[in-house]
């Protein structure tokens, strides 16, 4: 092997390495997220990163299609690495519903990959941490979403955020009256930009791109624009939406919502009905959610999801509708690091131990086994270098605690037990079972908590 | 959509959908395996799917050639998806390993492609689960190697498994004595087929495939099959190999690492010395382990390893040695279902609360989030069917307790706690926090453990 010429080790562009560092938050992220589910009764499913070509390709739209990475395998067959987690799952459901019945209430926390323009700093390979309900119109499905998303933002560690909740219907009612039911696309996509050119903007583009009037797009814009306390907006935009069979189930439908989310114990400051809310994407059309951090708004929303009423269309002639929502796990872990949330950790050992007297290999093997058994991460050093060197290692690691015994501490049958992060120490007896140094240890632990 | 003609859902050959049935143990066996490797001061990292394909080309052999996933991507540049977590790790640890500093114990658990003919059962996309510590030497990496396989097996919930170590000095000593250094690698491959074909046919090849004479195939057996207990075979094996300095240093090495795993506390009958263990791969160069379960020797190692003088040569004139293993996640989990180790659950929730007064939807809410909040996982059914069908959706998931309360229940403040497993059925005052409710769940699923 030492002949070959030496090739230069590097990713390629908008792909990344996870050193520790970085992948010790975003695991505890995943584990965070994952215990929320399950804490509802959602349940882990995974599908392949390939996927037959006509699987993925024309789902997502034509820019999807461009970013797609796609080739002809080894038998000639063209496929596709998925670029999310929602074609897939319209292809599992229509494929394994009939067998696994419904509700069908799955996560699925994977990457993706998409062929993006790197200069936007965006990434080629990323994780998506979706979660959905499928197989249910009940308003219980929607109250549990909010619900799901609220619980998760508080595990994470976010008491300041908002998750504003919107339904479609009011809008598509509204457009009903309006007779402008077949424009719902262009409005959307106009709407979607009320916060960043304001609504002058807005209702010009509705007239240019969507063929409204302008007394039409002021009809549009005033609900949009409505704005007060929950049941004040709920009490304002019934009139102008109820006329219409789908603007009064959506008024219905979020009234519902709202009153289950406080009914299970949300405070109600959390939870912000925004009828400006659109989500550009085609298929919701029922109740939408976004959640934003109070200390960063300008991020957007880290926690999106809404209702759709068929699912997997494509591939079954079975109706398929549900809700669901993906957490923006390398937004959040950006805020969370821009917000001083995540400790510099190398290490997800608590204790470390020197390899401090080269004679003791075993001693220090056995009581790492101790440490072990009562639950406590250890890590002993491998090979008998200088004290320093090797404190100066657990230092750059973030170790909390250090065991350390030479021939002195040894022969004393003590050890000396150092709080890293305080730089205090103190020593406990070292017994059989090493209950004195377990118990010095856990009270570091604990206190640093 | 509903226009476009309809797709067959489908994956590809060789591909696999986990529905949760499946991916429940399959998250819990990667959930032990971390939990493990990180009681040990393993830190994970994570690299892209994607790599340069010369950075994958070359490094496995031309049969993992032949199967490496390979395009070329929007940029024209030619890529491979990675078909093992070895190679991604070398180039890893070129690139970021001064930053970093040794000794970097990893561990990686990811999915890996590769074309296999599917013929032979094989699967084109499967989960590795590696862990590796680089930058030592030092024996006590090779003690802890396999005291993370030792408690990984019983973490996993195994008793009845043998750890087989072995080191590749010591047949590389009694070549260099007896002057086929050169010859290793085909020695090697026939010795790897002891078990199945048998010494005179192995013997045959050596002397066919490596022109070996038949005394020296003799002397080469000689060592591969001396039996006995560890200290037996230590004994035994010392003479035939400690000429060379080589034959030596292993045999230290070997008594290094029994002593090490000993002193831990590992039980004697787990860990047998086995000389005839070579393991394939050709860049094993000391310790090599493999892991086999008592009750189904047959399907081979489950866990298996060794130590490498030289991780990254290809990507850096720095030596990096070290060792590491990997756990067989896909055949341990063929081999836990043959055994009845896996019980069969489609929910990661314990608790079930069927939807049965269509008026209390937030009685049922309410009293979910109380649960939820005590730790315990609930499912509230989403729509207010029949309450048979709901409870036959819960059997069929594997919920092991129902609350039941409809109008009678709420009208005298109580709630039906039904134990699903045992067919009981007792009640409980139903309290604004949920208390007594709470403590009967907890009995039910404390009883099941």
């Amino acid at each position: 092997m030492s002949h070959s010429p030496r090739i230069t080790p590097r990713t390629l562009k908008g792909f990344r390495d996870y050193p520790p560092e970085a992948m010790i938050p975003r695991e505890r992220l995943i584990d965070t997220a994952r215990r929320v589910y399950r804490s509802y009764g959602f349940s882990p499913i995974d599908t392949p990163a390939l996927e037959y070509l006509d699987v993925l390709e024309g789902k997502g739209g034509e820019e999807s299609d461009k970013q797609l990475y796609k080739f002809q395998d080894q038998g000639g067959r063209w496929v596709g690495m998925r670029f999310d987690l929602t074609v897939p799952l319209a292809r599992f459901a229509a494929q394994h519903i009939a067998e696994l019945g419904t509700p069908l209430k799955r996560y699925h926390i994977a990457a993706v990959w998409r062929g993006e323009n790197t200069q936007r700093g965006r990434y080629r390979e990323f994780m998506q941490c979706d979660f959905d309900t499928i197989g249910t119109r009940s308003a219980a499905a929607d109250v549990e979403t909010v619900l799901v998303i609220h619980d998760l933002m508080r595990a994470i560690g976010f008491e300041g955020f908002t998750i504003r909740i919107n339904n479609r219907r009011l809008l598509a009612g509204l457009l009903e009256t309006l007779d402008l039911a077949d424009r719902a696309a262009p409005i959307l996509r106009a709407l979607d930009k009320l916060a960043k050119i304001g609504p002058y903007k807005v209702a010009e583009e509705m007239v240019a791109a969507a063929g409204t009037t302008h007394e039409q797009a002021t009809r549009v814009l005033e609900l949009a624009q409505t704005t007060g306390s929950n049941d004040e907006v709920l009490r304002r935009v019934e009139p102008l939406v109820a006329e219409s069979e789908t603007g009064a189930a959506g008024v219905a439908r979020l009234r519902e919502t709202l009153g289950g989310v406080t009914a299970a114990g949300v405070a109600e400051e959390r939870i912000v009905l925004d009828v400006s809310i659109a989500r550009g994407l085609d298929y919701y059309t029922g109740t939408v959610v976004e959640t934003f951090l109070d200390a960063l708004p300008g991020i957007g929303s880290v926690c999106s999801g809404g209702r759709y009423d068929n699912l997997a269309g494509l591939f079954t002639a079975r109706e398929l509708p549900g809700i669901g929502a993906s957490l923006g796990l390398d937004r959040l872990l950006a805020a969370m690091e821009e917000l001083g949330m995540i400790e510099k950790v190398a290490t997800p050992a608590e204790v470390f131990i020197p390899f401090f007297d080269k004679t003791r290999l075993h001693a220090y093997l056995k009581l790492a086994a101790r440490l072990r058994a009562a639950g406590i991460g250890v890590e002993v050093y491998p090979d008998p270098k200088k004290l320093g060197q090797q404190l100066k290692y657990a230092d750059r690691r973030g170790f909390r605690v250090a065991l350390i015994a030479g021939a002195d501490e040894f022969d004393s049958g003590r050890v000396q037990v150092k709080d890293l992060e305080k730089a205090q120490q103190r020593d406990a007896p070292l017994e059989e079972d090493a209950a004195s140094v377990i118990a010095a240890v856990q009270e570091i632990l604990t206190k640093g908590e």
